[in-house]
């Protein structure tokens, strides 16, 4: 099973896509979508966000996708900003494949990663290398987004557990 | 010349679309995208707003579109839900079109209209009635998104006078 994650904001979208075989999360791409505030209008950003994540989802044939739940902070301007990117990743998932999606609280995904909802960004961080066996520290954008998708394999993970159990 | 208005929002999206010839606005067409927040989740609703923009792209065909800004309300989740809602408009836009889109607040438009900024709701919905000769009120939300249309048209028109006199 193929799950590609997002942390998505209007200058950089992370996307983060991992595969599970045998309950065990592999690593198969991650990167960031780069918009540019002085170049290009607030339409050409929501655009490219669209256009990046079509992209992602036809090169890579995801089966789940997973988005971060937007924290609402006190500044609305920040909110729109986030809201119309998240609008953007939402329209393009929707538009492109049928899959499921699913969203965690940035609480839940470093709880489920770091072992608390407070965690360091670097703790994050060196986590999901660990999870992942990758050589070297993933980017911020990579290692967020890697981190939403590899919540979603813990819960699935954790499901099949209980179901098990039963 | 022929311009599509749109007032975003993740229940009720209005779209108003006016023909322009020779300085004067001609009705085309106006309604609501709905969606349920019941019976559909948050993406399938985004994906209806911007399903429902590509249509009446595809088929008025218009060459310019103008948008509503959003107001920063106090309440964050409201600005997260008219944010992503926004978001796939643009997009929507972007995607089906080359069209430029042009924007204007809320109180740019009520004062284009209705004369000054704090109008209320049932004086641009007489005015909207009164610049396009329509036998009847338009519902709210087609009233609102002719408006933002007939802002536009408005500021053309202004625009072309001042070249002229210069």
């Amino acid at each position: 099973m193929r799950i590609l994650g997002i942390d998505p904001g209007l200058r950089s979208t992370g996307f983060g896509i991992i595969d599970i075989r045998s309950d065990y999360p592999y690593y198969v791409n991650s990167g960031t979508i780069r918009t540019h505030s002085l170049s290009q209008s607030l339409s050409e950003r929501l655009l490219e966000i669209y256009l990046g994540i079509e992209d992602i989802v036809q090169e890579h044939n995801p089966q789940i996708a997973v988005i971060e739940q937007i924290f609402v902070s006190m500044n609305g301007q920040s909110t729109l900003k986030l809201g119309q990117a998240r609008g953007a990743c939402l329209c393009a998932l929707m538009r492109t494949s049928k899959m499921p999606i699913f969203e965690y609280s940035a609480l839940v995904i470093k709880k489920s990663i770091a072992g608390h909802g407070h965690a360091a960004k670097i703790q994050v961080r060196e986590m999901v290398r660990r999870l992942l066996s990758l050589s070297e520290l993933p980017g911020n954008d990579s290692a967020d987004a890697l981190a939403v998708a590899l919540t979603h394999a813990q819960h699935i993970h954790l499901q099949r557990a209980i179901s098990n159990s039963l």
